[in-house]
């Protein structure tokens, strides 16, 4: 229940302030600033904390008031977090008006989950649509994402969350009937074979319009490593230029904004670490779908600090995409691959580009394992799209790749997006060597892609670690195992002292 | 996992900024604004929402990190939520440093719960102390609500969550074996007992050291109400003193700071308005045993538009109350009382006050409803402290009441508080007329607090609604069913255009 003075003229005026823009950036969450003492604060009632309408022009959003006391605003002036002052298209100066909110009737279906009820699919459009809106506060959606943890989400309950993220966004549509994509179930630092793919399949004629993360808690992502090579910031006109020109891209995902409230349900569920099946399987096949593909393979690496750490976990996780994708119309494969340890030697965002040139050029230094990898995942994408018979669709990524046919689609897809661009190298370098001579029995990838992040990735772009081993190795005792890169000595020092407190990363026994 | 910095003398220096105070009022959300390009936030990679260790001094809290662009902030400086820079113990230009936290280990049982473990003793002590120093931001919070109410918890979980809010907290003595404490079930307007029960036990020699809440969502506490009275902002010394010298007290529990766990969880439930039974017995008894209370009664008001709705749901919670009241040594009954209308004519702080002063003294204004059930609550609890013997504790309260004796108290009690203080009447006045003849059937408790509210009930002390009907009285057309009290036109014609908008709110056939 809320007052209804804003549908009464005589009181409207009374609830208009004046905005001045302090420049606080409060991540996504939409806050309102406003004086204590002000006019629309003491009529309304409002106090701190307190969720409102906030109206801009005919702009509208729900956010959370903070009041100020004291002179950072005057009495007539309100201010708005940044995500709020962008979301509202807000001006210095300009007029904004704050009401109580309508209740939101999807919470009261979110309250029923939470006590045992299943949601049908109206409900999960409902519930998606007010997330996208900017309805939800954080306490709303850490609820949401805990009862469907906590009760668990079934078929099709993850379908029906799974095409309502579709909905609440934009859905990209191509020429082709064949459109390909890939993801990998992360958690692998350096696992970077999503350029090469994309050369492949570009490279044999089909379609592969890619759409890549930036690294939230990981030293980089795939954005952040093409970034190295290419621009990544491509709006959708770019992006669809640059696929009808070389039938691939690998672009950030962020600039296109496909399936913003799988955005804001990720950033809520990292905050949480809980991160129930039925979710991930939702935000995963929502993604491809908005993107418009059609034809999926998934990489699912397995291993104890991997993301997926069992076989039964893995087959469970498998059931379940394939089970959905079938209802959503996704023509998806699962990938089981090796999660014991990092893929290729880089790790950070240009670290992982030199290993991608090097497989593209066949130099000494290419890591086979990052090209084994790259030739399985497009092997089996040439199969489901039919562009190969079943069984020889890796032996035609091969050759397309031993061509120089995928290099050359590679340069050309990096020229489209904006001009192709070299990695640089790091100021500071630290061996990290083995204390006694042995063999290799294990790696801590968590621990590595810390090192990696300490060291400066993926914000500088040299940093990172050099994985310079393998699992089964011989070593002597002062051999390199890793090498720290970073820009400044002061971040070496931090990935150092991380390393020390944290050994063994890589275990000799 | 994080940055090992902090610990190394080496980068201490690099870290502290100094403080100037921004006067942002978030509530209970602690929160630093920093500049995004300040040496702590480039050196440490810290980026918006993150969750920070800040400390000042010796004191240390978890924030929440707001970035700030432009001139709001010069790039040594930092700023404190108001609710932060009390934590902390902030003054200007002192020097804050801020780190990446410990990881919290109980957030990890937590979770365990989302995915269906039960929490034992240890696990809800540990997440009721981290909760308590501030360490779950409000998503964290959120989750664990959702996953109580979601799992349930059972006997010996809610038993658990009882203790770990009572550890967490102070825990108050006194001099007496007997304690005597009661509690409300809330939803009931105008339920004002607690003034009159609390004079009646002090009257006949028994303890009662009664702390009250003040409203959240309804239009009045009993704090509100018994601050026309007389203060209640006393600190835990001076209610000391008003207790030995009267044997009770009606004193604000918010300024002696009972189970501050208890009052962070309500703050996330209200948001969510998911209240899980385990949770609310929780929250009553652990407040109740920090009081230092022995002996409780109940008042759980049934009805369809009071808290609790049926008579089923009545049944488990006075089972749950029970039982784990006799696990943690408290003497409880609970009294089941009718919920169908509001108690006296006053709802809103000064009507209320007045209702209590006319039981007190016997006018002809005097409610018999709520003279009834003051009886009834304190006969209870004088059986139940052996001051009457069973069957004969009403027959006593009626006695002192009607003696005097608890008013004499009730006016000794006012003036240890501070001074005794009368109501004032409001200014604006609009008597709700019965738009036809018939039978008064039903009330919504819910809308006519909802119109008290609209008035400016809480805080303005006069307004509210003065409820002139009951259920089964006969009206004429024209008769006046409620009058809206209101200290200014805008406040009842807001009111008004409420009730207008949601009528019947009592219905006549």
């Amino acid at each position: 229940m809320h007052k209804n003075s804003s549908q009464s003229g005589e009181y409207e005026l009374g609830s208009t302030l004046h905005l001045r823009r302090l420049g606080i950036d409060t991540h996504e969450e939409a806050v309102i600033y406003m004086r204590r003492d002000c006019h629309v604060c003491r009529s309304e009632g409002f106090s701190s904390h307190v969720r409102v309408e906030v109206n801009v022009g005919d702009e509208a959003i729900i956010a959370t008031i903070n009041l100020v006391e004291g002179d950072l605003l005057a009495p007539h002036e309100a201010s708005l977090s940044e995500v709020a002052w962008r979301r509202l298209k807000a001006r210095e100066g300009g007029v904004v008006s704050v009401r109580h909110p309508r209740p939101l009737d999807s919470l009261s279906r979110m309250r029923a989950k939470v006590y045992g009820q299943r949601l049908l699919d109206g409900d999960m459009t409902q519930i998606m649509h007010d997330v996208v809106a900017g309805r939800y506060s954080d306490i709303h959606l850490s609820s949401f994402i805990t009862a469907c943890a906590a009760r668990g989400l079934d078929r099709t309950e993850t379908i029906g969350l799974t095409k309502a993220m579709v909905v609440a966004g934009e859905r990209l549509e191509w020429g082709a009937d064949v459109i390909v994509d890939k993801h990998c179930v992360g958690g692998l630092p350096g696992n970077r074979t999503t350029p090469i793919v994309v050369a492949i399949i570009a490279a044999c004629g089909l379609t592969m319009p890619k759409t890549s993360s930036r690294a939230i808690t990981s030293p980089a992502g795939t954005a952040d490593t093409m970034e190295v090579l290419a621009p990544v910031n491509l709006d959708i006109v770019s992006m669809r230029r640059v696929v009808d020109k070389e039938g691939g891209c690998i672009v950030w995902g962020g600039s296109v904004s496909l399936s913003p409230a799988d955005d804001t349900l990720i950033r809520v569920e990292r905050a949480l670490d809980v991160d129930s099946e039925g979710q991930l399987v939702a935000s995963v096949l929502s993604k491809k779908l908005a993107a418009g593909s059609s034809t999926l393979v998934i990489d699912m690496p397995v291993g104890s600090t991997a993301k997926v750490r069992s076989n039964s976990e893995a087959n469970r996780l498998a059931t379940s995409l394939l089970s959905v994708s079938q209802a959503v119309g996704l023509n998806t494969r699962v990938l089981r691959t090796d999660g014991s340890q990092p893929v290729g030697r880089g790790i950070g965002p240009a670290l992982e580009a030199l290993d991608v040139l090097a497989v593209f050029n066949d130099t000494k230094e290419a890591p086979g394992d990052l090209r084994e990898r790259a030739l399985d995942l497009a092997g089996i994408l040439l199969e489901m799209a039919s562009a190969a018979p079943n069984g020889a669709g890796r032996e035609y990524a091969r050759r397309t790749l031993d061509s120089g046919a995928a290099w050359k689609k590679f340069q050309a897809i990096c020229e489209a997006q904006g001009g192709m661009r070299h990695p640089n190298a790091a100021a500071q370098r630290l061996p990290i060597l083995a204390d006694s001579p042995g063999r290799v029995v294990s790696v801590d990838n968590r621990r590595l892609a810390m090192a990696a992040k300490l060291a400066g990735a993926p914000e500088s772009k040299p940093a990172g670690v050099e994985f310079q081993t393998r699992i089964g190795a011989e070593v002597a005792k002062g051999d390199v195992l890793f090498t720290l890169h970073a820009e400044s000595r002061g971040e070496i020092a931090y990935a150092k002292e991380y390393v020390k407190s944290h050994s063994p990363i890589i275990e000799v026994e």
